[in-house]
């Protein structure tokens, strides 16, 4: 079950005091410890100064860094530092950079640079992590091992296509079992030694990014890159483990981020830590979706928000201030589903980089007297206070979505039916509704067993295209037993070698939803689709209309307009005790709500209702506690009935809170049940 | 004279049973003829699986499947399978692949990637025609050879760089010459040795996609190009005729795609084919014109509707369906402007590769219990009954457009005066007005004689920018000797060298249209011009307006606004006993109905009055039978008021069609006279 | 002060013979003496003719070309040739071609193509500037060496990089001031050997245009770039000054051209020339500010308005004509923003190349009886009358606006806080703001010492992001000694190595403006902010709202909305005798004015109210004499209200002109006071 992984509530984020002289360190010290600051994440980007030339190291400023924080009793997440490759490096060992999808190694700059599979990387990369593990292994205070920085680019040179050579090798064994899988009959492209197989790229087939001849070898290649990065992950565990068998290793990921299949990824994390940067129009859900999903990845353990910025971002079109509050508030969602940390990037404002405009705890005005350093003390003296209570619940969630990176490769390749098919979009477009409700949700994998799923009143699988051996028949597993399964358009319709199932969509989940699709149109923005539901109300659908033959299923929804007016949008399929539904357009938000509205009447669902930027959260704890967050994600007061089971007491003031209150803007209640 | 090229109405399309399961090649047989099909394009994609290496070539699954379709009386298209490089030949023989614009060689992937001028490709390429035609030439039911498919990339080899040197040479002569057509004194750019010429590609002449310093080389490397590529096919043509004397060669067309001269490559073409793939939202007219120009590349013989989607395509943004009887009357579309064939691509639909999502007979759902499968069979029992009378008419028309690729690729690369003059939309805009008012438009090379333009009672020129030696004559003289003739902005104003002829606007046509034009006007959107017409109505000018003085000519319609308001905007010159229209602005679609009635009555064109989305065309016979096409080709009932001379009776019930009646959506009339 | 350069008003262009028979050349002449024109530029783009090898020059065709103009009396802008590498120099020696942005050597073609450092092109390019010196100084009518052309192209080259790296060692003499100035502690880009350095590309650094890890390095680069052209001018210079000493050297600029520092650059030319290319919608504002710059980077000197076009452009979208008297006008706005000569390009037209559609006296209809040709005309008789009248005066302003393109650079790779925030458009807006008012305008550089600035009632320097040192002090120091000056945001807060500039905004001005800005709000389009005026006015802001604290400043204008609501958007600080204004968000048209009239009043700036599109400009004499230009820039009649002090009497017929009067469409008065 979850527990606290630390001891304390960490407060705190990036620190590069290497940018400074050592008479702003001291300074720093003191303004974040007034904030209430008790962590620093150090050594993000210092391989350059840590190891000077081949086989120099120089640990001198990282030693009074870190004995500057030991003695202010400062939690250290302590960075491997690999994420950027030093100048000399580069120069002396070109291997050691990344060529990228047009095919061009490149020189030194930039970040995110080292090519996975360079012989270079390989050797150096987990000799610096194992040298820091054995320096500062036994470091009072050392919270976590935070290895590289946001893994992200591919390579595609030589050493690379050698080892994914080796790759397919084991995974296929045969050229013929590769041909096969890979579908390669299709325009010619037989493979009859393994050294005719050249990366996918620019220069070869993937002829523009998202456009490849062979989907399959596509998908591949990017199994075999999130491998060789997990990889890069595990060599510098492996280093650190060394000398310390016991300190949390973990990476900061990016959420949603497309190149890594962070369920891989996340299996090696002794804890799951995130870096969220939500563009100034993105809803809470989004952000809500992107913690759930983060937690997931984690195995539902609680996680650490390694990064957000007190203020505002750098490198968005519209840089946009956060409000007064809104910081609070967005770090009480990420504790509310499932944080146990608020970090930041970062605590002190470079003034050179390019992220000097980024926000920080500490700004260029370099004063205490700012809005942005009294909202960050201010929550510091309120985590300080009630950090500890927290700490260590777990998410209960009656619902879960199921999130799959190869889906989500497989919708990227997909040439067809319409562009405006994107997989997150499609996932975000079900948990938001859900999300309007207060239903919790759990974002898991899509291997996820019978046994597993069984605890979800409810399990939906939107465009989940890609379907591994044995998901089908834990599905219809879950569901005969009880479960309520939502499948849509462009679910289930392919294998796991991306070939599409016979028989009508959506393949391997046909005879479970007792439907079958026979065609997908494509509709363009200016051509809704009309639907009446079975309640009378009409709504719309857009981007694809499937026309559905129910065969064993009941019509929850018809279309209105087009040839296939009165024929089937929303099927529902009854299967041993439980249900699965189908649908097949793109419904819009009143239609969704209404969908809502039938899984929360057949699944039982608990709800809770809102006004909009309203979210209620809870989060349970092994010791029975449970705690309520009540957040107004939004800039105006809202009104909110409490419903009597979430009712308690503040944990700020003690006073009770029940049925009808307003909250102010970006304001937030925490109850004890 | 038109003649039917094959025995029967061939019904069918690509079929690439090699992806497949032998199991399945069975089954589709039997479901394609429960479809009547009656055709299948094979082997397109094949190379790879023939030769899996240098010296090694294996037929046997080409053998099985063409016993089984000959067992089954299928016709076979039997493609070259060229089109595609196979992997081995790219590792060993790295010279095949094309290298791009950028300058970057390619590895293997994608489709479309031999260098045309490859030692390699030269060598295997024909070869490989050669065995085809060895082994298969007397296959029975062999309708016709399809070589490559889809020929386009341009390389920008050193191999291509090479050949293109002796190319010039040949053309030129000298270096003085070859400087004087390109205008080489302009910025400097003199070449003194044969060896200076590099190709003009990102990183020499040609900057961006469409600026070239100098047109003429650009424009010359476009005919080089254009050249090889055609000699690619008589290449393989001429292995073929080795072994097969008679069967038609062909290669798949694209109607208005720029790369290729099709005038050029259609001389060598025993038929024409092409691929018909119109986005969803094309007027019929846009899909009309294109049969037109792709008939008019065959000479005006009939031709082959080698490949069109029977539901919906993968490749656009927005891959939408074909409405219920779409696909039919697209087909009769197809058929009234000369094919003689109804091809798909494909028959079953593949379950991987790129083009997974593009619609086809057999569809993934793999049952003929779906809407395509019905139309398709309704089609097939219907051409099964009727498709040999339709074949081999001609197409007699009373007004010709000239549609020329040198001034399509010299508007290419025409810096000014407007980015919204693009070449394709000009012939287009002048098409589609005739169009409108069923007037039969054969499309024709500039270069046509004047005896054979005589046939015409009207010849438009659109944007015909470069004009080739004696062109002009022949127009002249067509004229004088009663045609009349339509020249627009940018028609006629440069010579075979992209240099423009001095002495105002239109230059070679300026006697001819009897009116100079001094200046051209660039409009942008939010600013068009009036036009004030002879009949009194006033329309607007867009994109363009040239202030023209008439010398010899009439006014027919003045601008109305700037500062030319009251000058000319179209003129008319009487020539012996013809016309020539000179029109300045690009009229809207008022403007345009205005310009085809002064024509009507001026030529004494004839015309057909239908509802928008109703076309009616007439192929006339040898034997002088005649049907008239009565195509609905929108989502609505129209009304249609047939006159006399069209009247007839029905093909499919001997029904009488006359008068006033009413026409399904995308319904269809077949009449005999 | 300033003096007429020349002993006439040229009057004349680009013309390039070598492109034409001569039997053309004569005609030319004779259609040019008839227009007025008095000069031609010719040679600019003849390299390749000049020296057609190695060791070859031939100066046949220039002697010839000279000796006609020479006879004709016309004046000669003679150019060295040298922007475009002849096609056999491209080829012998590669290293004379640039390398691109992305690490790409071009091959022979375009133009603007050579590499500033490469050995190739050190030696040739000065070479034969010193031989056309040698030829050509004692040619009668000489009146400037033209040098190169519109310097451009960026090199990325080994060379380049060579060179670079030994600047950077003279710059900083050690690694450590390199990595202070260039903060490589960020992202870990220390720095250990100077041949770790690599150049700031797509491949390394920069890895899309605008996004640098290290601004400071991206920008040395750009100093060097900048160098590296100016010394390829000097170059040429100093072989032309071997032998002639005195005929004025100059190269074409090009106004806000961002690559090069025209400042720089600009103190090495005897005189500044400029090629002035508005585009159809361009605000007249925009081109008086062009010229305003261009006076500026010469020191306030008159300069030559070496390009314009007499009709149409052919590169931009729409290439719209110049109205009838657009011209005219157009010239005039020049002269009277201190131009002494009229130049075109071109004085005829073209008929390949891809400038074939660019405006020209002479057009593709090679007649005089044109409309361009006379309005070409009738402003050269009136050049020829009253020409010599306008020249050699200078432009009195009471107002200055700085412009730096450091800052420009920092601008370009500021990361944040709003993408919307540009340079030129900053600049603009200001500028913008004083013409509606009529407020003439020097543009100077931000080291302008306080003594030259001592001349200015007002200053403004809008987001002058970069400051050098001694800048701030010189600044305080005007106004401290009663000079008004105006920051905006953005401005100050970087020093010269683009390191921001601790303890709140404008940094190096946060003294002088007596607030400072906290926090910068980024105001995505569809968020503007209310602004209330210190009269009551409401107007708005957008782009950015900073977060201004007055400390010893008071408030002009305050925020309406928003969290911010209440605070400071504009204040002003008074500094010994002086005032310094601290404006916070870019405030709208009536947000401006009312800034506008607050500096009107407070610095008693003259204005002269005219309607919108009438500019009205003064040019003053050494010898006393003024000229009042009063020009409508637009196309409807407006009736202007001179002020007294402005009257005086019409330099074309001696009229008076006083108070209220019409002024035609694209008409002018040029009075003498």
């Amino acid at each position: 079950m979850a527990q606290p992984m630390f001891d304390r509530f960490y407060y705190g984020g990036d620190w590069n005091p290497e940018q400074w002289d050592e008479s702003v360190w001291i300074k720093d010290i003191r303004m974040l410890e007034d904030a209430g600051i008790n962590e620093a994440t150090i050594n993000v980007f210092s391989w350059a100064q840590l190891q000077p030339s081949e086989d120099e190291y120089d640990f001198s400023t990282l030693d009074r860094i870190v004995k500057l924080l030991v003695d202010h009793h400062f939690g250290i997440v302590l960075a491997t530092s690999t994420a950027a490759i030093p100048a000399w490096m580069a120069r002396r060992h070109p291997d050691v950079m990344y060529t990228d999808f047009e095919g061009r190694r490149h020189k030194f700059g930039d970040r995110h640079n080292p090519c996975p599979n360079s012989p270079t990387f390989k050797t150096y990369a987990p000799r610096l992590a194992g040298k820091l593990a054995e320096r500062y292994a036994d470091t009072p205070g050392l919270v976590a091992w935070h290895v590289s920085n946001e893994y992200g680019a591919y390579c595609y040179c030589d050493n690379c296509r050698d080892a994914w050579i080796e790759w397919l090798k084991a995974k296929y064994g045969t050229i013929e079992a590769l041909n096969k899988a890979w579908y390669t009959h299709f325009w010619g492209h037989t493979i009859y030694d393994w050294d005719d197989i050249v990366v996918p790229n620019a220069l070869s087939d993937e002829w523009e990014p998202g456009c490849a001849t062979l989907s399959c070898a596509a998908i591949d290649y990017r199994r075999f890159m999130s491998t060789s990065i997990t990889r890069c992950f595990t060599d510098e565990r492996a280093a650190i483990r060394e000398f310390d068998k016991t300190t949390p290793i973990t990476t900061n990921l990016m959420s949603v981020f497309m190149d890594i299949d962070y369920f891989q990824l996340g299996k090696e994390l002794d804890v799951v830590s995130w870096d969220s940067y939500p563009r100034y129009d993105f809803p809470a859900s989004a952000v809500a979706m992107r913690h759930d999903l983060m937690r997931g990845v984690g195995g539902g353990k609680p996680f650490m928000l390694m990064e957000q910025t007190p203020s505002q971002q750098n490198w968005q079109p519209y840089n946009s201030l956060k409000r007064p509050g809104q910081m609070r508030v967005m770090s009480y969602q990420a504790v509310a589903h499932g944080a146990d940390t608020v970090q930041f990037f970062q605590l002190r404002r470079s003034i050179g980089g390019t992220e000097r405009f980024h926000g920080a705890v500490i700004s260029h005005a370099d004063t205490e007297n700012t809005r942005v350093f009294r909202e960050v003390s201010q929550l510091g003296a309120e985590l300080k206070e009630y950090g500890k209570e927290y700490m260590g619940g777990h998410v209960e969630s009656q619902a879960a979505i199921m999130f799959d990176w190869e889906s989500y490769w497989a919708m990227y390749y997909s040439s067809g039916p319409s562009v405006l098919l994107k997989y997150v979009d499609q996932i975000h477009h079900y948990y938001a509704a859900l999300y309007r409700r207060n239903i919790q949700v759990d974002i898991i994998p899509s291997t996820t067993p019978s046994d597993q799923l069984a605890k979800y009143r409810v399990v939906l699988a939107p465009a989940l295209l890609m379907v591994k051996p044995g998901v089908p028949d834990a599905i219809e597993s879950y569901v005969r037993s009880g479960g309520r399964f939502v499948a849509t358009t462009m679910s289930g319709i392919a294998d796991e070698n991306d070939q599409v199932i016979l028989g009508g969509y959506p393949g391997a989940f046909r005879e479970l939803v007792g439907s079958w699709g026979e065609e997908l149109d494509a509709l363009p923005p200016e051509r809704p689709v009309g639907v009446r539901l079975e309640n009378g109300g009409d709504v719309t659908g857009s981007i694809v209309a499937e026309l559905i033959h129910p065969v064993t299923s009941s019509v929850l929804a018809t279309y209105t307009t087009d040839f296939y007016a009165g024929t089937a949008a929303v099927t529902v399929n009854t299967v041993g005790s439980g249900k699965a539904y189908y649908v097949g357009t793109h419904l819009d938000e009143n239609g969704m709500d209404w969908l809502t509205d039938v899984l929360v009447r057949d699944a039982a669902l608990e709800t809770v209702d809102t006004p909009h930027d309203v979210e209620v959260r809870v989060r349970d704890y092994d010791d029975g506690r449970q705690l309520v967050f009540v957040l107004n994600n939004g800039p105006e007061t809202q009104t909110v009935n409490l419903p009597e089971r979430l009712s308690g007491t503040s944990v700020f003031d003690g006073s009770r809170i029940a049925g009808l209150f307003d909250i102010e803007p970006y304001g937030l209640r925490v109850i004890r049940l």
